[in-house]
């Protein structure tokens, strides 16, 4: 199983967005939503193996969302699609667990500090290994959204190992393509 | 200059599109403005030595979209802002040769036989040539969006050399993603 997390700084913790104003009143929740497209989409196909945590920080209580590809229905690739699907996740309360909130959907409260006390992830930076020379990678990737891990964060995923997709700082949802390309080889090749 | 060139299959020439249905109405319009995205953004920049060309096949006539790195005004990351620059540049009336429709976007009648006429593209294929382990690369692609070229497209395009980005058949604007990071990665080692 292979896990994203990214977290969306300013992104909405409601579901009374507008899915026509994503990146604006919804806090850049367009970035989420490509990397929901990125984590699951092959031609024709998702992978069923990956799941993509979405840390919504821009509410007043932090709120996060699982998305497996095991069980996750009704997703198309466009932006809109994805955005209903978190505004569904949304409508549901979010308790201290996860909680089905739709079909390969769960939401709970809390953020980054509770997903890294469960799930040992490491942190995507642009002076990280490379992915390509690691002799093995890791399974679970945290990313961030247009800003930079705030001085709490980076507390946080201060000692967690670090990866880099290549020489140019991408948008998260492109690394998390060129990421899965790089696992994608490595299993055709076992 | 690296280029690329998406057939949109569906993809409407008309600008009366809703931006609100662009998978569905505008014939998976979607693809295409996740293509320009992919072309397009680093974080926080834009690759202004990229062109993307989208041939719009779902009208009466074909036109052909170029839209230029160097040039471009106005696009954000989302594909609304896409969308809405497609929509832009599809009110200018397009005649034999590109005429401009806004900064960085131009318009011509004329689709795919067109553009190999004048720019030796090379194709994305999966059973083509790992762009990993190619000695040189082209610097002009071809991809097609959710659906295979078509008979008369094939035999456009069945001497053009072909390139693979790996194992899992993707989506055209991850092979997108995927392509440029091999640029990157490439120049970077200079």
């Amino acid at each position: 199983m292979l896990r994203f997390a990214v977290v969306g700084h300013k992104a909405t913790t409601e579901p009374t967005f507008s899915l026509n104003d994503m990146p604006g009143g919804a806090g850049r929740l367009d970035i989420l939503c490509r990397c929901i497209n990125s984590s699951f989409f092959l031609s024709h196909d998702l992978r069923r193996d990956v799941e993509c945590f979405l840390i919504l920080k821009g509410g007043e209580q932090e709120k996060t969302l699982r998305f497996a590809g095991e069980t996750i229905r009704s997703l198309n690739p466009d932006e809109r699609s994805a955005g209903a699907l978190i505004k569904k996740g949304l409508t549901k309360e979010a308790t201290s667990s996860f909680q089905k909130a739709a079909d390969g959907i769960h939401i709970r409260a809390g953020g980054l500090a509770e997903l890294l006390a469960e799930i040992p992830f490491a942190v995507l930076d642009e002076n990280g290994e490379d992915i390509r020379t690691a002799e093995t990678l890791p399974e679970n990737f945290l990313l961030s959204d247009h800003m930079n891990f705030t001085e709490e964060e980076m507390e946080l995923i201060k000692d967690l190992p670090k990866y880099s997709v290549g020489p140019r700082v991408l948008h998260a949802d492109h690394t998390i393509t060129i990421l899965l390309n790089e696992f994608d080889r490595r299993a055709a090749h076992e």
